[in-house]
């Protein structure tokens, strides 16, 4: 390939991410900071086939689809992860993030465990972050004080919590959420050091090998 | 292992971190800047038989010893790498980085590009990060800016250079040293990112699961 040239593969220089957490570990506050530090970045919108409630936006907070439409999607092999609950359909489309290759640096898929394991199989080079909470006993505070859950929920959810941290091996990093400066910093960091990573990094090695400029 | 003992391989949570580069792409700045975020790092001090210059201090600039002490050093194995040059031997000695575990969460080697590749065979776990000018000609300009090398002495210095960008491929990163703010930031980030890797954080997610606290 001639150096500078279109790499044939856009996605060298493309990060999947995907950020995990049992629910109450504070993926979404650390992820909405993450995009605020790199406009570059772009969150994975989930597929749905659930009514919109008040105030949601299509596109923004899911894309809206009809049944027809999703069974389609997972026909052709659309998803990299969809799930049904309560007799509503869930999923993470792949065909969104072939898209992002084209215009964006990134796409951060904001997912919880089950469905990051299931998208880390489909997309080997996926970064994947584990958000941790500092204790079982914090976590169970977090849940309570954000009194949207009722008791027997919040029971549900630790159970779930307890299984999924024994998936952490799954993951590349963890960031222990105790303090949120120094967990958001943790995660910004992580997207630098990523895109600095050897082989990200090769074209623009050899461009200076080959004597032009390395940006 | 009880949570919260102390660690079989204390090594765990400790970083070698080999920072190499050509001569002039501004290592040393980089690794300055690091050192003054990270109180925890320190930074490897070579041994030499080379007699002290004057304002050099003996365990901040070398380690200056003698030629016998030096050779015994090499019959116990201390060094991950030494070399001989014009009649004096140099070495990175892997004793001090043994001692530095104890009490430090890192070492950081600034070390030329031959050196990195044999202490990067004898610290299998050490991140390795290479420094790249953006192009030859800034790398050029920058050795005559510091007007402190003969033009022959350039001259080698780019023709080395040329020879070592080659080996960049055994190194985990890739920094270009473009703008100094840019990839000091960089640099910070790696560090903050391979601390958060999954498996140095192992030890903090067992304890969060055997219901004691992450820190």
């Amino acid at each position: 390939m001639t150096p500078g040239a279109t790499p044939v593969n856009a996605a060298d220089d493309f990060l999947p991410l995907i950020v995990t957490s049992p629910s109450g570990a504070g993926k979404t506050t650390l992820v909405r900071r993450l995009l605020a530090r790199y406009e570059d970045l772009v969150v994975s919108v989930s597929v749905t086939t659930r009514a919109p409630r008040p105030g949601e936006v299509d596109g923004r907070d899911y894309h809206f689809v009809s049944h027809d439409t999703f069974r389609a999607m997972i026909d052709r092999g659309a998803f990299a992860e969809w799930a049904e609950v309560h007799g509503n359909c869930y999923g993470t489309s792949l065909e969104k993030m072939v898209e992002a290759r084209a215009h964006r640096r990134g796409m951060v898929f904001v997912i919880d465990v089950q469905g990051a394991r299931m998208l880390k199989a489909r997309v080997p080079d996926a970064v994947g972050v584990f958000i941790l909470p500092p204790s079982f006993a914090e976590l169970e505070a977090r849940l309570r004080n954000r009194g949207t859950d009722s008791e027997e929920t919040i029971a549900r959810r630790m159970k779930n919590a307890r299984g999924e941290l024994a998936h952490y091996g799954l993951f590349d990093y963890v960031v222990v959420n105790d303090q949120l400066d120094a967990a958001s910093e943790e995660l910004n960091a992580i997207v630098l050091a990523e895109r600095a990573k050897r082989w990200r990094r090769a074209q623009a090695v050899e461009r200076v090998i080959h004597d032009g400029s390395a940006r």
